[in-house]
């Protein structure tokens, strides 16, 4: 008898039950403001892994050792918001009760509030470390409070003051600057020095990793809806990466923002994808 | 005094209070669910129509003379589905207040049903022409009422049965196809024969046309999110057009699907632009 | 638990038990001359059904109760054409020993070469109809025998003179034209006319039907290889294959050089998804 | 000793001498008034000719035995027009001092006026065969006489009343129709058809033939600065090309308006390659 | 009433008398030798400015209080570059007799010529920083002397030796490099390094800045016509420009040779539109 | 009599008795297993060098001087590796008979070994220095011996133990890495340090540098078969191969991987010209 096409991200291989870590994929890009298709992300960073190998020589560790496990993509209602936030939440609530760690694929940036939800319900303490261009923070965009515009506003009125902090921010409103500056957030403008210094002092939280990738420069990532000039490299982002996951406990995950179609040349699936394994690699314990 | 940088579809420079005829695009893609970007339709239309003559040889008219003002794109909001229509039928309520034609360009086809609250409000007779490869008559998709895939029958439902006359349709789950053979709607499917007997015959109604790009066979017209083979020719469907124009009264209409980011070699957005050019050529009186 | 990614072409939901067709891709590219890329013309064909729809208006039949399973694309290894060959032998000789149709999906048109020989050691009287742009008869290219250029020579060796029979011809050096005329293949050149008629000859034969998707028109199917004007259009197809259809017995049958890095708008990709949705309802019985 | 590298349109091997057409590049683009590129034609049809075969199923001949010299591209000047048409008429000239026929790949339109300029100085009695999408006959552009709009105008100003016959005409502004009409050229708008009678009637003229690609429909040949919807099919034009082959004497060509960068999956520059190989094998004697 | 559809660079919405400084496109390439499609860039980054902010984190300055008025795009003739330069310097001398600073956007880099033609009559002591990856110090390029090769060779015949000042060249003939090393103009090649130190000597002449944003390395910048690797940075050019901006006195700037149909992802257009506004935030006072 | 249509890369216009170096292409890439079209690296590197100058301001020195005859692309058999290497082991072999440097252009990496065994026959002593973000230093590959990804192993299989020094190498799987670690052959992981001390350590050594083009960050360099992110800048390559140059005697060179069909802006054809350029004339004595 032949078998069904199985479709995981290269090397992750691993059975549910032994699984430390799952991935899925969150599709949905509907309150995207200015070029949509990031849905398309998480599908084609899977079918493209295959272009990686599965071993890192930056860790000396391989992807087939690591215990992680690929649920698929979630089927979420593009025009409906909400349904989709909740798709999210129980996905990633399912595979935390499991005693799992939900590594998601987006998708907007939008989808990370469901996943938050879900994780802060298991992990009253937690800390969001957000590396991204785009500092999110507005109360609403075009009137819709839902949007990716506004993500980490969303993610603040659930945990709070001093629970948030930016890495990479480079473009926002006025507004949104004054009121990170407002001691709401702890945002480190520009670049993604001072990580190290941050992630050593929250060393006994747990951290919800949120990578918007376009943090990185648009020359090594091209590939997403808004591409912002004078961003990170890619070693610059991947040590900082790599730091954050010796130095704290990350008990969720997501990357957020590939957009393939703007990714004419496959460089910043392939980036995407190398970023996935080394964090899924990184996160083991 | 220099002057502001004012972008008119090509030849559509009459004053407001001269028009007969009122462009609007109406750039909205939140529920597109396969490949999204059909937001960018209306503007690419525009500025390529910088490509078409003014002058139509198949009507020898021109369209400096067709009286057509061209009041530019809403500003709309992903993610809020509800607002957008609102403000879509606003608009197109503010136009026909003022005794003009509302001409909207899409977008995705979800946004005919604000131009239609709109227009039967002036025309409670009114019947709807509706060229599509694509039969838009579930009743949900994915639990989401409003829809693109769902659009006709939220029409439908303001309308009643019999009012809805569809042309070119070639693709649908088996329960629109049934659905309509019970006899809410009048489909035609595969291609646009029948349009002028339809057209004939509703020759005493005001009718609203809404042209969903992709009823053109991809070959004709590749730029669009789900391009469906085996549809109309070109001239197929000028002339289908030309032949309702001359036989009936057009009080609104519309041009949706056009999906710039698909149309590589922009040979659908020139098409576009020449349907559009002939469609406020052939509905002047 | 979760359950593992699975991903089929649309519908193709079967259990392999029941089914009546099973799918396979052979991502195999490796003797292209011109342009390479048919490796990924299966992958993209199943990962783009998702915008079609699995019921058929043409013939009112639906996929997912068409009996067919989807057993995913080998893997092949380019550079080595003797032992790709072997591979695709196996899978199509094991699919075909369970009493069940086999449904190859390309890759370059050489990989119908290790179908051939898995099918004819089952049907000994085995007859080819051949959809193609280029002879594909030449006895080998730049010293190459296993070359796409080459197949349906390998393949006439194999069942000997009159048993292939060619449709939709226009492209081959002198050679080809002159040895086909020779009578060892009954050739029909540039379109699809007489067609009916063959296949009403062979009625009594089990037929094998190998799709080279350039016979489509490049205005229909840009995405391929070597594309070649003057080509069917889809409608032409699609009745000509419904044709075959309805008055053969198909045993086994492949669709070969859709190449979707020519694919711009994915226009191809999706013209090929319908074909093969329409085969798979049309070789039910 | 290794040779130097010689790069030649497939098939076009002749030595200067044996020659009977002698085929250049013009690549020139600089009046170009909507999207530039047609300079790069030339260069990319005599690359992607060898996805051709030399063989012609339509004529059964092979451009091997056709008697053609390919004397690669000019190098003409951008931004200067005068000095760019002055360097296609003295090749032109050359060519038809030796006794053979030039056949010109463009480039813009504007080409063709440097080569009429050489080719009536020998044949006082020259008969143009215009097919293209627009009339070309501006008096002028913006301001400007020498513009690929105006080049029709221009050979107009050199031949007198009569001399021009167009067909497939189907863009231009309202004063282009009107003086065609006034009897200076005979005009066949919209399609191809009446040019076997034209041609019949100019048996005895030598014939000037410019081929504008833009004549072809965008379904069939995208890759052009100015696609117009509603144009001939491939068949079309070519059964029209070898229809006036057989029954003119043609003294010189040009093929034109070949924009490969519209044209992401290569179809139109295949399409003008086959077209071009017709065209060399159909006017031999 | 309806407004009619104005169209402004993001921000740029000042009345005319308000402003300081007014922003006019140059959509000409008629003179590229390579890869033309310059005559684009004024129009995308107009287009694509809406994925900008106003603000400038950089500056903690605003767009919208920046006074700058949009003054639309010229028509230029492609083909007569006497006339193109002419409609530039009217352009520019408008605004500069209206007492405001002109910003240019291209177009190919043979525009600034038009500007300084203007410029200089108003400020005889002018200087030039001429930022670009080419000397274009050519006397003629293929006998044209006004070619975007030789523009800066056509201003230095207008201001004389030691008024030019170029920064970042890494490309050009040898000669080129021996006529600015015998003292016409201070050349400082590969890098942008000395710029401060030269502003600051230059602190009491009016400033003419043009940049031509191929001085950037094409992994930040591919889109333009003559890709040249080895190039700035994107923070290193942005420094580079605030340093200017702070330490002189700019009457007039352009931006040039952003070619958007080389790029696909439009890193290049976001890139250009940011500079923009961080150059029309920094000349203000 | 007009000439033959030659086509060289950029200044290489050397005859072929007086050259130092020659150049020839092996359009080559059949046993690529992830994305194909490097084969078409040759021929677009060649037509892009126009873009262009033949002067190098880094060396001071200029290609029309540099002694290079470029003798064109081989045609290979795709499908047949054997006498693809064959054919090159041939070309190679020639040129070091005429006692010239032989300078290739690919293709994949498996080309490299067909000049390997010729260049070895005549320099014994061979050392490769191996520029590559991959180690290529398999057994095999799915069971395929002659691949791209096994081509240092068969070129160590050649030279043995301490011969093969590779630089950037940042993937492959844990047995490559640990093969390397053995002492088979030197490799520096990640970046190009150490270059400079091992060249002068071989200074009296007769070099082959092969130089995979993805060594480059896919920022630089995206268009290739498998971007590998975390690689060299240009400068920082270019710096270490002029080091190279300078240090050592260079007895046979090849370039390949460029992969233009991932290449939209052009920019790595472009960059790879101009390392091209740069290696021609610092390889000069």
């Amino acid at each position: 008898m032949l078998n069904k096409n199985v479709l995981n991200f290269i090397g992750c291989d691993c059975g549910y039950d032994e699984a430390e870590t799952v991935l899925f994929g969150a599709p949905f890009d509907s309150t995207t403001s200015f070029r949509p298709g990031a849905r398309f992300g998480c599908q084609a960073v899977r079918m493209e892994s295959f272009g990686l190998e599965t071993y890192s020589p930056y860790q000396d560790r391989d992807l087939s050792e690591a215990g992680v496990f690929d649920s698929g993509d979630l089927e979420l209602p593009m025009g409906d918001t909400g349904l989709s936030l909740e798709l999210i939440e129980e996905r990633c609530g399912r595979i935390l009760e499991d005693g799992k760690r939900p590594f998601m694929i987006g998708g907007e940036h939008l989808v990370t509030l469901g996943s938050i939800r879900a994780v802060r319900r298991k992990y009253s303490d937690l800390r969001i470390i957000h590396l991204d261009a785009h500092a999110d923070l507005r109360d609403d965009y075009l009137g819709v409070k839902y949007s990716h515009a506004c993500v980490m506003r969303r993610c603040w009125e659930l945990l709070g003051d001093g629970h948030i902090f930016q890495f990479g921010i480079r473009s926002g409103d006025r507004e949104e600057f004054e009121w990170a500056r407002g001691g709401h957030v702890e945002m480190h403008p520009f670049r993604l020095e001072g990580i190290g210094d941050a992630v050593r002092r929250l060393s006994d939280c747990p951290i919800y990793l949120t990578l918007d990738l376009d943090v990185l420069d648009p020359s090594v990532f091209p590939g997403t809806g808004t591409p912002e000039a004078g961003g990170a490299g890619f070693m610059e982002l991947l040590e900082a990466l790599l730091e954050i996951c010796e130095n704290s406990t990350i008990v969720g995950c997501d990357v957020v923002e590939l957009s393939p179609h703007y990714d004419a040349s496959g460089v910043s699936t392939a980036a995407a994808g190398k970023l996935i394994r080394e964090l899924l690699l990184g996160m083991q314990h």
